[in-house]
């Protein structure tokens, strides 16, 4: 038996209520689970993804690359149907050069660890240079407007160590990044350094997507590390004397043509009731994006290849995705809610699985009350294989967008200790994902994906 | 808050019935938990000791460096006194060569990645050569015995992928290495392959004891990458002419003085009530004994370093113990015992880390039901930490000789995906440890140690 004696009695309660069994369900998920530890090919795609074909920028040759080779995935995985469903994507390119150094009062120059921002523009041939100002929240921002002018704005926002969920330091963070450029060329300046997004100290930039507001100049904006933002953040305390000079040549292309890869099984009793289960194919040009989400795109077409290895015929239809384009504009998710209204679809549920192939924890939910009611009566057979929540909330941004349709939404949470130290950056290869790990995130999806078919949501 | 709504009218119950204020204890704990994530100096001590030291065998002039410079970390954490505690230990040494093949029929060799196992003797100077029988339970070999004489028993025990908590698997395979050589000595056979106890497939031998019952002859012993495991069990199944040859030159000295490593913060209320915390200082030779047990040792000063940086002043005496020997004779663990015997000490608790510095899950108790009891009222206080699961059975083969004298015992139980990956491996390197994850350990370990000097046990 799975449960824990205590907790019998409710379980036994909530079962008469949902009408699952759990002795059936738990019997199946046992076998649904043994099944992906002992032979899913997760982490042997990951591995063709990452070496074969390696970092898939939207709009770049490779992203078509990796379409068609996780098109292949999926019908090896026994998928009855794949196909491409088309969108138009930002194609932004980083170009060559990026180099940048600051200057100390004295003249002394240190150079800097870094990386353009995505979508950011590029800078002058010869580079922008201009005395440093740093920032370390928002409301600074706004009380120092006026010394900003004509300088390049250092955003030092440090992620904060002591939330054990790294994502919610992310969230608080992020706006650095993600706006504080144009929060910056708001008030005149003329470029920004942001303290890379990570926890952990080294020489490592990590790059991720920084959104302009058309109403103010677009500046060029780095990542640095964080040991340059300590360094810098040190020097600047010294003095106001301090300058900084970098060097980017990205740019923004016409949209590209690209595709969410789509894999299915057909429903046998109830067809048209859909569930999806994704991740995003592309990644950030830096490195292979293994963590990034290579592992979310191989635990999705593992979870169809163990419903197929074990003969299960699914009552309802479920579909894995491999999103376009989730890194910088999102167009994959839209394409896909814009194809399931105007095709009429009805979309049941939705699990993505985008913060890492780490060991996994639990389950975030976006739901009804009435949904999440129903879910939380099959938590407690995910505890002997590591899911010990069902919290609500949750979900992922390229399967968001149903929500418009009233599709019940979760996200795969799994530990999130490692992910900021190899986020968008070039650390985020391989190997460094854990077979076990991969493949346990993957089990606990299946057996998910599984009771939803079997109940409906 | 930290509880679930639901929790807290059992909660509500427990604390009356321990006497421990939950509201109190929750802010000093989160206290400590931000203490150890934002100012641990773990993770920088043990990349000092897997740097500056790195292999430390037990007998080997490593060993004794390694308890220099734990004994100046324990100061620097802040311990009122340091001091060592001898014992003998046995000296055994891996020599230089080790190399190996297997013969097919037709006389095509094939080379093995091999190590001897710990405590084997060697082989002649050129070797040993013989016929390969392959064994694949203990029951097979008690079949077979009259068809072992004279020859090279193959154990292709496979750890099993299905078991979630991979100590399981480690426990259910590992008498191949432990008993395995011995009991085939018993039959006749002239030598040990052993496949790896791993459950990931490469080409890493990982060493580990053997232990040689002397009713029978001592035959060389060798561990045999999980890759050649599979490709020898499959040459063998196409016929029984396979050969294999191996030489190796390790042997054991006489035993070598060694020492626990002791620093302690004396109580303030009850001092002459101890509490251990501790992992083990000594590793295998092949590398730099990271994970194991490295992580355990400097989570076990972290905690003496976060009470005494937060100016707690523990009730009880608390103790953070470097153990020598852990992994060829426990002789470390036995001294403990001994010294706490001869000097009457009272040991009400003791906790270790040795299951490698990954993120913590839960925390195993051997105790008494009352104690247990106890324990089990502050779970709830941990789940904020990720730790959400306080089982009965568990502790540390360093602590548990303490068992003899009553003893309270408790063992640190992380996530175990990837431990089996690099245990006892030229892969227990520092680059394989996450910063976040062994701190969140510690940060675990020192709430546990806190609790447990507030109201003892």
């Amino acid at each position: 038996m799975i449960m824990k004696k205590g907790l019998l009695i409710v379980v036994g309660f909530l079962c008469a209520a949902t009408g699952f069994s759990q002795d059936k369900d738990s019997v199946m998920i046992k076998k649904i689970v043994d099944e992906v530890m002992t032979n899913a090919n997760a982490y042997s795609n990951l591995r063709i993804l990452c070496k074969q074909v390696g970092q898939r920028i939207s709009g770049s040759d490779n992203y078509n690359k990796a379409v068609a080779l996780t098109s292949k995935m999926l019908k090896e995985a026994g998928a009855d149907t794949v196909y491409l469903q088309e969108c138009m994507v930002p194609h932004w390119v980083r170009g060559k050069k990026e180099k940048g150094e600051i200057i100390l009062t004295g003249g002394k120059k240190y150079g800097l660890h870094l990386t353009a921002l995505g979508n950011s523009v590029g800078t002058p041939a010869n580079g922008i240079s201009a005395k440093v100002i740093e920032i370390r929240s928002m409301a600074e921002l706004e009380k120092m407007k006026t010394e900003i002018k004509g300088k390049i704005v250092f955003f030092n926002f440090r992620m904060d160590p002591t939330n054990i969920n790294t994502f919610r330091s992310y969230g608080q963070s992020g706006v650095s990044r993600t706006h504080g450029p144009s929060l910056a060329a708001k008030h005149g300046a003329v470029g920004a350094l942001v303290r890379s997004l990570a926890i952990n100290l080294n020489d490592i930039p990590h790059t991720g997507v920084t959104v302009y507001n058309d109403s103010f100049p677009k500046i060029p904006a780095v990542a640095i590390s964080t040991n340059d933002a300590e360094y810098l953040s040190k020097e600047l305390k010294k003095g106001s004397g301090t300058k900084a000079w970098f060097s980017t040549d990205c740019k923004t292309l016409p949209d590209a043509k690209a595709h969410n890869v789509v894999g299915e099984i057909r429903g046998s009793e109830f067809p048209e009731e859909i569930i999806t289960v994704g991740g995003h194919l592309d990644s950030w040009d830096l490195a292979e994006g293994a963590n990034d989400d290579g592992s979310g795109v191989m635990q999705s077409i593992e979870v169809l290849r163990a419903i197929k290895a074990l003969g299960i015929e699914p009552k309802r239809t479920v579909r894995a995705v491999m999103f376009a384009n989730e890194e910088n504009g999102g167009r994959g998710g839209e394409a896909y809610l814009n194809e399931a209204k105007s095709s009429n679809e009805k979309h049941i549920f939705a699990l993505e699985s985008d913060a890492g192939g780490f060991t996994p924890r639990s389950f975030g939910f976006s739901a009804t009350s009435e949904q999440f009611n129903k879910v939380i009566a099959w938590k407690d057979l995910f505890y002997p294989y590591g899911v010990y929540e069902f919290s609500k909330g949750g979900g992922g941004s390229d399967i968001g967008p149903l929500r418009e349709i009233g599709t019940a939404l979760a996200g795969l949470q799994p530990d999130s200790q490692r992910y900021f130290d190899i986020h968008h950056a070039t650390t985020d290869v391989f190997e460094n994902v854990s077979e076990r790990e991969l493949n346990l995130g993957a089990a606990n999806m299946a057996a998910l994906i599984y009771l939803v078919s079997e109940y409906g949501m």
